[in-house]
């Protein structure tokens, strides 16, 4: 069994934790927050502790905390076995250098109050070496059914890439929804449409699934709908239909 | 047992007639198109024709065309019962005074091929009085659990907010899949953030929902992001930023 410490409370740190504790091939041996209030609910299940002193020696010590701190925080770690922080953005090699460093990168996200089934998170692992990619994937793949190797390089063109599909996307559904409610229309009733749009892609390419005014070059309705807009809306409108236009010249 | 048919051949009308076959309160009379090579598989299970002289009395008839064809075609129908359009944008006076007038607006977005669970479509009615209002209501509740009372206005806005959460949320999701192409990583890695981003808005409202570098105000972040995108991107990116942090101020 390989045995596994985190270091972190947070949002990524909570659901790791619960995956561990469920995996067999995984024995979670301690959980490290600087804050013990943080982490006193899990005492009954594992050996917590405020100190990085105190931490036991482990095959895989996993560091999941903001990513500007872990930097620093990884200089004062003097332990053996393989390192490995959980961020997107980080690089590898920002790690201490006396360490066996690695990334155990779950591409997901992580509400706290909201469970989620972590055999269909992707995690994206790197490694300095091939002994410790192993036991990453190792360990990976006792939580998740979808391991990938991703170099430093293209993990950041992931993170990017997932500000357009997460965080922009979930402004424009709050786009939608304030039009909803500003014509006392239930937001729910675009529920099933947002749900398709996303589900859709999986069997269709975006750039096939495409349709809409912007598309059809449908100037019409265009400015049917520019007329209704508020001047920041009307901005992103734009922008995103001729960014449309442009794609289907 | 009400007695329906349907005017159209397309994505909507294809639909609707493989629900109706399926339902037990409603009775598919007859399917009209111009063209009948479109429909000529339909023979064994309903009447066809592709003149509208043919049309037989029915309670209820639907007109699932294009938008821009429906007044126009509505004026050579000469036909007892409610007439009811499909369309978003198409508002309930533009079909002929002569026709008991309604909409019947399934809001999802169609493909041909790909099969749909119509239960969960919103379907949403107008009409111009109460009688044609409750036929369209026992229809529309015979196919699906969720039907909405939305009038034209409502409609036009609601077509308008699906531009933002379908159209536009479906080109980030083609900006995503080009980044991830160009560095040569799967784009189904971001395949389940994408769900879970659907998903989330029914526990928790877009606004709640909300996270990433724009809403942190996190500029390292946003710049090192700016620096690695096209020029077309960049505005994208820049104006979503902007109105993020503008919600979050």
């Amino acid at each position: 069994m390989i045995r596994v410490s985190i270091l972190g409370s947070g949002n990524v740190a909570t659901h790791l934790i619960n995956a561990f504790l469920k995996a067999d091939a995984v024995e979670l041996v301690q959980v490290y927050s600087r804050t013990i209030g943080a982490i006193e609910h899990l005492k009954n299940d594992v050996q917590i502790t405020d100190t990085t002193q105190n931490l036991i020696p482990v095959d895989v010590t996993i560091i999941a905390i903001s990513d500007d701190t872990i930097a620093e925080f990884s200089n004062q770690l003097n332990i053996k076995g393989v390192v490995a922080h959980t961020s997107g953005s980080v690089s590898i090699t920002d790690l201490n250098d006396s360490l066996s460093k690695g990334v155990f990168y779950p591409l997901q996200t992580f509400s706290k109050d909201k469970g989620v089934d972590f055999s269909e998170i992707p995690i994206c692992l790197e490694a300095e070496n091939n002994e410790t990619l192993n036991i990453l994937k190792k360990i990976a793949s006792a939580i998740s059914d979808k391991v990938y190797e991703v170099n430093s390089i293209q993990r950041e063109k992931l993170h990017l890439a997932a500000v357009f599909v997460n965080n922009f996307t979930n402004h424009l559904y709050q786009i939608g929804n304030s039009i909803c409610d500003e014509h006392k229309i239930p937001f729910e009733i675009l529920h099933p449409l947002i749900k398709e749009t996303a589900c859709k892609i999986k069997e269709i390419s975006p750039k096939d699934a495409q349709t809409g005014p912007a598309k059809r070059k449908d100037f019409k309705t265009i400015d049917k709908h520019l007329n209704q807009l508020s001047e920041q809306e009307k901005k992103i409108y734009t922008i995103l239909t001729n960014s449309i236009s442009k794609t289907y010249q």
